[in-house]
């Protein structure tokens, strides 16, 4: 087959850079002093032996961390941020993940390395015997597994620019061997640039070893390999079937994947399949942990691999495949081995392969990173550049346990650094990042459908269920929603079932509603506009209205609006109760921005340190949002007989807004405990009423020690179909209440 | 009580204007000779006893038609008028109603009065006993009960004002007892004005009496009354309950209902319940029905009768309250009897209280249509001008049974003239006046919530739903719609469930987008910014697209909306199926606006020709729209090789839009019968994908006769949450489907 003539085609070019990638990282969970953790898998996650992002690999201190496939490295590494951040706040706060495929100092006696306490007991058995043939040290490497895969469209193009194969799975299987076979035989470029395992810590080899540093003792011999006699053929499909089911028969492997190959042909449950159905994907398992990435893994080095694979599908190969192959390991081993600051043996070869693939991204439009191949070659010159390089160089003449203590605690610090976020997803609104955490967290598989919308799959095994924006979702009706956004209709529902509205009427024209000046001039009332926002064309009455005033107010309301409501003014506080299926799981107080005085530092000055909290942020992206100094707040300020260098009173509460928004730089104070029963039965039965799941009510009350049962005791200003969730999560004062967990529930009964 | 100083007061004068009514009206039905009909009851009507709006009363052909309570009496003239239409196209075609109180030729024979077949047998027993004490032909005399509740607001402010009662339900039984006092003492008036029962005809009395013309039969001593012997004092609520107790035990009333005051108490179940629960409306039973209102009941009738009882409660009344009431049926029954083209024996008083009346209205700014004060006075003059009047003048030498077929037919006319709008809703959206119509014809119970907004409530018993634009309900989720919204979510979704959607890609860049160039460069694609409508932005590409072209084309998009869509354009013709869980109702086929040529009209004569059916008209409100012939028209005439004075050959159809809406002139064709099953199941079961229940769905196909399993057969290009009805129910070619008739059975499976 002539790939080279094949990637050639005007029809193939257009998909050539598009593929499917995933990654399963294992990390160790050490404590804040780099000791082997001695705790069990946290609880905190769904403990199932197939959590789909986080899982535990040979023991019990191995995590192993999954992304699933995505159609771009982007993609990928954003999962793989977010998994890290599910996994760091799932372990214990004194714990932290191991930055080397090296592990940490091992107990002397190999027993005490804990085996994987998994449920299934064939997984147990399993690694048991693994433990028994290569010893429970070699089983503690740890590394990443990098799942590959062409696009279909990309295959599809290749196998109709051909004649040869006529069979489309026999043609992707011809695909993947030949990227297989020259990668076995080129991998040892990788492993110069990118190999990451120098040294190894206390106990780990039995004998004591040199303490000379190499490149990657995991991709050398001394790493994680089968025995000598462990021999499989990547000729054909046919041989590797046939060579692997041979060993197995024979007993020289416990399972098909006891096969330690660097690569791993995948598709279907058993290596038979691949015979039926072809190759589906490759598995790359060479790749060391990057310490310098808290991802293990960094983007440029995964791009340079995608490229790489796709470049050695175009490169022609050797004759002979087997010897071909063959070749491969043992230049792998020696680059492996070799010192890590000295230029490598195959300098040359080297230098060669990179600038063809340089031409090959040139010629074929791939898109990469535009230092990518400068920085590659840069490495090929100059060894401290490589990973295994930078390490040693690192090191010097201290202790490896040490630096990686420091970058496991780097990372721990970054994970813990805005407990809020979701790392990956940050540009998501805060409450759908919340609900993304709790469900990874959960075992529930996630998806982003549309990111900008905040639009989300989550699934359960064979349910699924969407999401938008945190709480949009199958449980609540259409119509409900319908209901939500008409205030009008929501206050003529509530009415109707016997709640306390404000009273109003609604009005079409101006001539209409001066009409109705008796009925309102001697009582508080407001004028609004059915349905703009931002308080635009609303006049409040709190003692009723001259004529003359009445007449400016409706004449305003009616220049945003065609329809404008008259309603009674409702005395009271506005509290949010936050209600999920007939049950209020949250109240909030927001309280207009504010600085309180220590009768030293300005008004300045305190909202200078009050936006310090790293709470406060921009745009909806942190729980608080930075208070302002602009117009509004000094107009606000001057109305008090302040300005913003006056120094207020210790204990002084200085308001720099009239209303309470959150997003104006507002404080959001949890006070569900602090509610009486009786408001919250109000609440959530009135929810209920407008046949709403999930809402965000809004009740004005004036004293919460009048029973709610009370002729005026409250009322209801208006429900919110999409009521922001982040806020009782992360409330300025009081506690914070997990109201995305309940969604989560909601949603997936069967789950917890 | 002096009630002359209470609604003086400046607390109660805001909602003196406001009450609240009902009406129940009877009429016969009768064929379009005039000829009492001999069918039964309709049964497309939900034959229920108690259907909320159409039941029978006395005789199998009595309809009595019922409105809900309403607020206005603009709201109690809209439901009448749409009980009329329900009405009239739920009796047989060749079925109208008789117009006059007085029931046209009754049989010979009086057994030959069919009793209502009603299914409770105690109803059917009454209206026997009622045979027997009254004869069939006395009740078979229709009229109007007028139900009046002052409004609640009005009634407390009452209340308040005052300290004479301190229990607020005798209160209110002390206002509607001097209203009912001085209603029945002074209702000669009402006599006078409308009073409309000149004549009877043949059969109706047994003996011949005169045929001198009166002013009401039906409010005279001839009319529909007790025996003499039955006398209720309306003094106080414990002599009412007591002199009727004793009638009924005394066996001179079979029941309390028999009692036919021409005001009649209200509130609760029996008589009784009045004395611990206070009257709780009053319903006015004189009123004969208005022969030249379809409604038989003017707007102004009914806002005369409204402003009469608010005076009445002002006005002084008599001391001695049943004497004052007796003098009341005396004069009633003069005037009654008095000849309709002279005037009446209290010209002078008459004039008197419509003075009084019109400054009672001046000084408690009560509204009122400008000429209604001078419309009475003018009748006051002129006896002509009276309901008794007009029709005598009318029927002159002729015979009143052929004004009153004259009458039946146009009312009929107007019935039928527009079958698919429902009167007094034709300012709502026309699947929402087809959905209201059915729902009132199967006895469900309707509620316009937001009037603008197109938001009703439907119930049965105490099943609620409400519904927004005809088929936003509470059967569909949330999310769903959400999903439907979305082009983008809608259509990964659904290939992700193996549906063929257009290939494409989304962009948020001008740079993003040009880099994909290759991938769409050579097949048909569609370049369109991902929200807009209307077309704006939008590039077709039907054979690739040359860079330049291509360039332009983003460039285009990116200035409507910051995200763009790149699609696969697929060929075919695009059919619209309406989906309603999870079965394919209707398949429309939409036309762009065309006119077909006859070798002798010119375009613009072809075009008014088209126009001229009584389907098309504006903004939605009829089936099809006017085609137009603005500068979009001639425009594509143009590029056709056509002006508008250019006469087609015959048979030639000529198009005058690209673009195949409704909404510009299109025709809608259903071809639900013409389209292969399994495109009808590949449609259903892509709504069940995204999880809606109603939905429509557009498919491309560019030929039916190919399997629907084909690859490339057919291609989904959008679902819409919000999908028309009407076209499918008034399509312009090919059979109806009743869709909406199914969404109340999904939302009412209880019913049918």
């Amino acid at each position: 087959m002539d790939f080279k003539q094949l990637l050639d085609d005007r029809r193939v070019m257009p998909f050539l850079g598009k593929a499917r990638f995933g990654v399963e990282k294992e990390s160790h969970r050490v404590d804040l002093s780099g000791n082997l953790a001695k705790t069990d898998h946290p609880s905190s996650l769904s403990v199932q032996d197939h959590h789909p992002y986080i899982q535990r690999d040979f023991s019990e201190t191995q995590m192993e961390l999954i992304t699933p496939v995505t159609e771009s490295l982007e993609e990928l590494l954003n999962f793989l941020s977010a998994i890290h951040d599910v996994t760091y706040r799932s372990i214990s706060e004194d714990e932290m993940l191991w930055p080397l495929s090296m592990p940490p100092a091992l107990p002397q006696n190999e027993e005490e390395i804990v085996i994987a306490k998994l449920n299934n007991p064939a997984s147990v058995e399993y690694r048991q015997a693994l433990a028994k043939s290569y010893g429970r040290r070699k089983q503690m490497i740890s590394g990443i597994h990098f799942n590959f895969e062409f696009s279909e469209e990309l295959l599809k193009a290749l196998f109709s620019a051909q004649t040869e194969i006529a069979d489309y799975d026999q043609f992707k299987t011809a695909v993947y061997l030949k990227v297989t076979r020259n990668y076995l035989h080129y991998r040892w470029l990788y492993t110069y640039l990118f190999g990451a395992s120098p040294l190894s810590e206390q106990n780990f080899f039995e004998e004591n070893t040199t303490n000379e540093p190499v490149r990657s003792l995991r991709n050398s011999k001394f790493g994680y390999t089968n025995r000598e006699d462990v021999k499989v053929s990547f000729n054909s499909i046919h041989d590797y079937v046939s060579d692997l089911t041979t060993l197995v028969k024979n007993g020289q492997l416990v399972e098909e994947k006891e096969f330690y190959s660097p690569v791993r042909l995948r598709g279907g449950q058993r290596v038979a399949d691949l015979q039926n159905h072809g190759i589906q994907y490759i598995e790359l398992r060479n790749i060391d942990l990057n310490p310098f990435e808290l991802n293990g893994i960094s983007y440029e080095q995964a791009k340079f691999l995608h490229v790489f694979l796709v470049y050695l599908l175009w490169k022609e190969e050797g004759a002979c495949s087997d010897e071909w192959v063959q070749e491969g390991d043992l230049n792998n081993n020696t680059v492996a081995l070799e010192h890590p600051l000295e230029k490598t043996a195959f300098h040359k070869e080297a230098r060669t392969i990179v600038e063809e693939m340089e031409q090959f991204v040139q010629k074929f439009k791939l898109e990469v990173p535009e230092s990518l191949f400068e920085n590659v070659k840069n490495m090929i010159e100059e060894p401290t550049l490589t990973l295994a390089g930078r390490l040693v160089e690192q090191i010097g003449t201290g202790e490896q346990c040490q630096v990686a203590t420091t970058f496991a605690k780097d990372n721990y610090d970054t994970a813990w650094k805005h407990p809020y976020q979701l790392a990956g997803f940050t540009d998501m609104e805060l409450s759908t990042q919340i609900l993304l955490f709790d469900a990874m967290q959960q075992g529930i598989k996630v998806d982003i459908i549309d990111r900008q919308e905040q639009f989300i799959k989550l699934q359960v095994n064979e349910h699924v269920e969407y999401v938008k924006n945190g709480n949009m979702t199958s449980k609540d009706t259409y119509i409900s929603s319908l209901i939500m956004e008409n205030k009008t209709v929501t206050k003529k529902i509530l009415h109707a079932h016997g709640y306390r509205v404000p009273q109003g009427e609604e009005f079409q024209s101006e001539e209409q509603a001066m009409r109705a000046y008796q009925q309102f001039s001697t009582k508080p009332f407001v004028v609004k506009p059915k349905s703009t926002n931002y308080g635009l064309g609303i006049s409040i009455f709190k003692e009723g209205a001259a004529y003359e005033d009445y007449e400016k107010a409706i004449s305003l309301a009616f220049k945003e609006d065609s329809s404008v409501l008259l309603e009674e003014f409702i005395h009271g506080t506005e509290y949010r109760f936050f209600v999920v299926d007939g049950k209020v799981l949250a109240v909030l107080l927001r309280v207009p921005a504010n600085v309180e005085g220590d009768g030293k530092q300005t008004i300045e000055e305190l909202v200078a340190q009050k936006n310090r909290d790293p709470l406060r942020g921009r745009d909806h992206r942190t729980p608080l949002e930075i208070i302002q100094l602009g117009e509004l707040e000094k107009l606000m300020l001057k109305g008090q007989g302040f300005e913003i260098s006056s120094v207020p009173k210790s204990g002084e509460i200085v308001y720099l807004r009239e209303n309470s928004n959150i997003s104006t730089g507002g404080d959001s104070i949890d006070v569900t405990d602090q509610i009486p029963d009786d408001y919250k039965k109000i609440a959530a039965e009135a929810v209920t009423a407008i046949g709403a799941r999930i809402c965000g009510i809004d009740l004005l009350i004036e004293n919460t020690e009048v029973p709610a049962t009370d002729e005026n005791a409250y009322g209801i200003i208006e429900a919110n179909f999409n009521p922001s969730m982040y806020m009782h999560i992360y409330p300025y004062k009081g506690e914070s209440r997990r109201v995305t967990q309940h969604i989560l529930r909601l949603l997936f009964p069967e789950v917890g």
